[in-house]
């Protein structure tokens, strides 16, 4: 029709090639959120699986989702550096993702919070974007980034509920209790004052959960560089990560160990 | 932390000042989503109005958008020429209105499908885009090419079914019937083969849904530009815009009159 | 050969049809340039007539270009909404408005400062950028700006050096004499300390130099929406362009009689 | 003034930090202008010197360019990976380096054609565009993709004009003559038809023209990650840059000897 030349204003954007491409998913306003649906402070466990479920869902869809990391009301995948997923178009990516995962955040939540139903006033959702990194030393500092912000939170948040908690303070006498003190300062506040070995803390609050596609480069598998594969080596090859199990963990990424012992996370 | 230079990497996308935005969100996978829940061929109704609710849902919860067309797994959202709804940022808009929109629609499900409960395998999900339209004559086309294109649809698929449902023929057959027919053709072989009119075929079905946000703009208001507003007349306003009622219609908005019948949706 | 695949790794970035380009060239590092070849201060009237040779000159192997406005070290080119240009890539046009700006202006060089030649240590070289303006009221606001600053900078350093020149007042006093003032103070000094009549200054150094395609669109000929005409027709229409003479004026543009006289330039 | 919103529709593109980035100009319509001017068929070695000399003059004003490599009527400047040159803006990079080539060919024209001085109306201009590359592998792959297109065009290129000059073809015989012909068959047209053997011609025609800055990190000197660098220790690390050698080669790129010879080339 006459009309049709509107389609020449849609935009493109093409994501640079053979750049690793990480995708972060973030719940928009949770703080009020959280209040809405009594999230415990300032962990709730379920909250934070039920994230991880979600993120396991987007991986178990998104094969080209090598490894995520999250925290908080947040996620972050990292997708292999050669792939073409959706030619690599850059709002593609982001709105699958955050659709994706919005869709299985609110399909799970009865599974954990059966006594806080859903109200449409306030449904979870999430924005997206992506973030290239050109190379391995980017990528692992973009998850170190993001590990290290929630042991910062994670460390606060501990130290201000407990103020409130335990010695009765009010929130903005907590506030005031921490404003300008070091992690040292909250480590000592948290054993003298209040009996707490921040060590002692659930390893899921204070590192984070990895997810990661169990999945190795064998000797006698075809490169990864897309660019000299066959159109079946490429369909053998995402079949593989299709089937390859995810697991969960919550450890330390920062140190070079992490990605030593997963080399394929970043050479594919 | 020594990081922190990641976040350097994310790149801001500021959409061009004093141009219409408009956002298109999409089902992704359809075609066989609409298999898994046995939707009703070629149209199924409640499968359109569960479209309409979650694209109503979506207006209610953000005030820039004025006006929505739908038809299909599609819905188009025109926002505000001035508005500066997140900052105008690429990324937050799409992500922002695909998952929005995921959400309500997987929560609405339920009331319209009562008998095909989601299953985690295939959850409906959304991709969207924004496009830029610099003037007003742009905005009716881009909508006229988005109902033309329902007509075309529409038509096709109606013919489609017909001739498989009424006279036994084979989907292929069928296709190979109508390779290379004009609208008037199929319009023929309707009326004459299958003794359907196709005026008499629901509006909905033949025009989409046209959702607007019933809103004038009155002499004693201020100027919309906002550039000229202060913070506060822009709260005012933008509460004025969210109280405004939404109303749905299955009209031409090819015609002219249907424009200058609500001069606000483009003067905003 | 295999090394193609580089290609693949440009960028196009393809600008918003429809809507208004505007190229500003500016000189790069002028401040000392001006010094190097011993430019007056503060108006060079050869230096300026020189770049409005080599705008011109940049209109006539440019027929897009419809309008230019220029003033001090920069030069700002309005190209036809609809034109397409490279088609509308944007490093195409940066790159060939700098080169062709620079090519003119070396190259007439000679004729404006015969007893100055150009040395290699120092040649005159523009950056260049492109604007996008999605309607007619941004682009007479964007060059109203442009002479609008070029009034201020004009007023203020025609103050700044007549207080050097006939008060003996160093740079350092002069400045900080001037610190606060407004316009109306600055019209006051030059009138009653140094007797001069802001108003009698030379009509290019208060207004800038404004260069138009004296063309216009007669009732019988063709639309310019580019998209309604032939091949044809456009090699005609271009054709007109490029005969239409350029005229050269030192008046307001600020004014709405300016763009009233001229519909083409904004309709085109 | 009032006018001032309009410099916020002014759109920057800052490049991917961390990544290669290359910019190549290329003479604009030089078929053309090599006839005009009469450049020898098919290599003209004082056009070919005269590239040469231009972009050895835009390395010692841009101390950022590391390498180049030219041949015909384009060259290609490598920029360190980690530098902020205009705070890799990327309208600056094309412009500037387009402006500043553009310069420097004029300017040192007549040093190599004294006999066919400039005319206006068809003065030397080079578009120039900015690629993006995030591993040395890629950048050798660029700089091979374009040695590799040299020796393609100089082959055909040598053997068309020597068809024509030495066994009288007109251009359309000559043309028709290589269609279809593979490198090998070109050679043995110079070496039995021709009595030319390909090897004999002279590098700078087979092989176009490299310039490296001379420059190598020594074991005391800072890290090349400007991150780490303060302010002084940046400082005085262009001015090294500034102060090395440009040496000018006719050499094979594509093998790898040449990358592991000069590593800074890459590392820095
Ligand atoms: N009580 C509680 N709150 C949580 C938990 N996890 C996340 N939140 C809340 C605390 C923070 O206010 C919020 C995450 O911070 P953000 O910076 O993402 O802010 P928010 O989502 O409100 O705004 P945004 O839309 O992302 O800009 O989510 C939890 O386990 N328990
Ligand atoms: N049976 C049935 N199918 C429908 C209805 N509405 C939409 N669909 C299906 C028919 C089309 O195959 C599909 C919409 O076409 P699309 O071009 O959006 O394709 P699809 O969503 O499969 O792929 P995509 O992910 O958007 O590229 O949705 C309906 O009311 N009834
Ligand atoms: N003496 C003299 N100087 C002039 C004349 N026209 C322009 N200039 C100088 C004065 C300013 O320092 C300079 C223009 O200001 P810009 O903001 O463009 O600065 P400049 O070109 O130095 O730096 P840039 O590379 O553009 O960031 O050119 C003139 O007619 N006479
Ligand atoms: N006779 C002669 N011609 C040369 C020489 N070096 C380059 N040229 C000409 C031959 C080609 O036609 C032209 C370079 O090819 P391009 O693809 O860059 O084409 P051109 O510059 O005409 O168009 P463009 O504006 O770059 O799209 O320059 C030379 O040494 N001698
Ligand atoms: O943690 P981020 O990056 O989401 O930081 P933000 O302060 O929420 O900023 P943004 O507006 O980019 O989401
Ligand atoms: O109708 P569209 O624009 O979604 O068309 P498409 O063929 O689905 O293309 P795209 O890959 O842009 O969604
Ligand atoms: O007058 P402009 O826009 O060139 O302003 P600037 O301060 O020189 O800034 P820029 O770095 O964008 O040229
Ligand atoms: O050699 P290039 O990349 O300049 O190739 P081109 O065919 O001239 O294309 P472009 O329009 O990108 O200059
Ligand atoms: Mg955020
Ligand atoms: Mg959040
Ligand atoms: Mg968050
Ligand atoms: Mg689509
Ligand atoms: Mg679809
Ligand atoms: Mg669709
Ligand atoms: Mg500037
Ligand atoms: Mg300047
Ligand atoms: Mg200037
Ligand atoms: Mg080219
Ligand atoms: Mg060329
Ligand atoms: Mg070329």
């Amino acid at each position: 029709s006459k009309f049709e030349y509107v389609k020449a204003f849609e935009k493109e954007v093409y994501l640079l090639p053979e750049t690793y491409m990480v995708v972060r998913v973030d719940g928009r306003g949770f703080h009020k959120l959280s209040e809405t649906y009594k999230f415990e402070k300032p962990n709730d466990l379920n909250a934070l699986e039920l994230m991880n479920k979600a993120a396991q869902s987007v991986m178990e869809k998104i094969p080209e989702a090598l490894l995520a990391y999250g925290d908080s009301d947040e996620y972050s995948f990292l997708l292999q550096k050669n792939c073409e997923i959706f030619e690599r178009r850059e709002a593609k990516l982001t709105s699958t993702f955050s659709s994706t995962f919005t869709a299985y955040y609110n399909f799970y939540w009865k599974d954990y919070f059966p006594n806080s139903p859903l109200t449409p006033e306030r449904l979870p959702t999430f924005d997206a974007r992506v973030v290239l990194y050109p190379n391995q030393q980017n990528v692992k500092d973009y998850f170190s980034w993001r590990q290290v912000d929630c042991h910062i939170n994670n460390l606060y948040n501990t130290t201000f509920w407990q103020l409130i908690l335990k010695k009765g303070l009010t929130p903005q006498e907590s506030e005031k209790r921490l404003m300008g003190t070091l992690s040292s300062d909250k480590n000592e506040i948290l054993f003298t004052e209040l009996g707490i070995n921040y060590n002692d803390e659930a390893e899921i609050y204070k590192k984070g959960t990895v997810l990661i596609r169990e999945w190795e480069l064998k000797d006698d598998q075809p490169s990864l560089n897309e660019r000299e594969l066959s159109k079946r080596q490429k369909d053998r090859l995402r079949k593989k990560f299709r089937k390859a199990k995810i697991q969960k963990y919550h450890i330390d990424i920062i140190n070079e160990g992490f990605w030593n012992e997963r080399p394929w996370l970043l050479e594919s």
